[in-house]
């Protein structure tokens, strides 16, 4: 019986220099899309059907890089996204669901590329009259994170502040929770937190930070017009420095004293109470 | 140059029958602790240091198995896990955590097993002056679900409706994300969900609807004193049926049309109004 024998080099052609692509096939020649290797291109992911389609729609001019999984005109939504990215002129590229996945594994089929992001202009929050920030001390979740951005969208918030370091920042994760407002919702990462606050206190800011253990709840408190609420990581809380910086302290209402609240719930209930106090005033 | 044998069979010892388990060395030998090849056992899987303590704490008597991974005595909380289920005479295995990671991946090196879980008590449900409860209508994010019962365990809700079928359930990830709310707040799978909300409503609840369509917001209403929030999921909304047993809809401000609240920071929120209402009436 003859074994299947490996053929010689030559047979199969000239060596291709190591790290170098395959050759487009045939089928793929002449088509403006290419099913490259997928090297990750440079800028901020932006990951899931809606954030795609809101970074589409927001920054159209922005997107370098648009990817899709094979197969993806069998998915309705993914399809529109093939059309939207053709119509603004984006490159689009097609993959195997694994390159996607070596950049996160919950894609959904999609994802973006950009270098653009939303910028807080601070000369216009501190000219404001009414403002809203969040400040995150240290939350290094992405799924908190990616959450408290779309419900700062929902709720008319002009901005996120984060430290440099220990903290999430526009990861393809947070993108992919945000669901479309990390477009909308700068995120700042400040190299002291502490002093950026300071400042915004000197133009009118009122520094709040969220704790469990104020005697003061969100609901006896009269919103100020201008506000930072200060939010910790739920393990370790507020920074002494950052606690430093707070004007004061204030609770949510609780049923039962040994818990607490995730802090992306902790976030909602803040701003939604800011904004019910600044709509029915 | 002699080259490593094998040794013949014989030289190793009589064969062990397939699936048994490795004889327990010297140092094993004599403790109550194993180092088991970890079969999962049956019941409720709680996951994580927050889940696993509260559930020590509620059902010491009812806890089959303590899993914790090797070297758990370099984590203060882990070795406070093992001294506590030690003391409450729980049968304790060390594992190597690719073990545990057979389980969830994000288990922080500790999960222990139960069949008991809390219940909902029906008639005093119905007999009760006061009362709040969720139903959630398909909602099949495991993060959805874990993230309400910890929001409704600190806003003393009685429970959780959800539907037999596509729903997510009490499953090991609920658990680590719920940080303990699992043991208190009681999960019930109703075959036929309406019917339920029906006969909650003949013994004085209101069924509310949430709807980003709705008129009324949850600012605008009088939270009932007997109440049942009913929630979709995000991507399909509330199924007939069981808009077909709502008494009215209410909705959440927001401040941008095209977006919706996750569904656990909606829940948040209603029943953060529920709760500052039936404080401040």
């Amino acid at each position: 019986m003859k074994k299947f024998k490996k053929p010689d080099r030559k047979d199969r052609g000239p060596r291709r220099p190591q790290g170098a692509r395959a050759p487009i096939s045939r089928a793929q020649a002449g088509r403006t899309l290419t099913t490259a290797p997928g090297q990750i291109p440079r800028g901020r992911c932006v990951v899931g059907i809606h954030a795609v389609n809101e970074l589409l729609k927001v920054r159209p001019k922005a997107v370098d890089h648009l990817w899709l999984r094979e197969k993806y005109n069998d998915h309705s939504e993914l399809s529109s996204l093939f059309e939207l990215g053709k119509a603004q002129g984006v490159r689009v590229q097609l993959h195997n669901p694994a390159v996607l996945d070596r950049v996160i594994a919950s894609h959904q089929g999609v994802m973006a590329f950009t270098q653009e992001e939303p910028e807080l202009d601070f000369p216009a929050l501190e000219a404001a009259e009414t403002a809203t920030l969040v400040a995150l001390d240290e939350v290094e979740d992405p799924h908190n994170l990616g959450a408290i951005l779309r419900t700062a969208w929902l709720l008319g918030v002009q901005g996120i502040l984060t430290p440099e370091h220990r903290s999430a920042h526009l990861s393809p994760a947070v993108s992919k929770v945000a669901q479309g407002a990390a477009e909308h919702i700068p995120v700042v990462r400040e190299t002291a937190l502490p002093e950026r606050l300071k400042r915004l206190k000197e133009h009118g800011f009122w520094i709040l930070g969220m704790s469990h253990k104020a005697k003061q709840t969100i609901y006896q408190l009269e919103v100020p017009k201008k506000v930072v609420w200060v939010l910790g990581s739920e393990s370790s809380g507020l920074r002494k420095s950052v606690e430093g910086a707070c004007d004061d302290f204030i609770s949510i209402p609780q049923a039962v004293p040994e818990a607490s609240y995730n802090v992306s719930v902790a976030a909602a209930m803040a701003l939604g109470e800011t904004f019910r106090q600044r709509q029915n005033p």
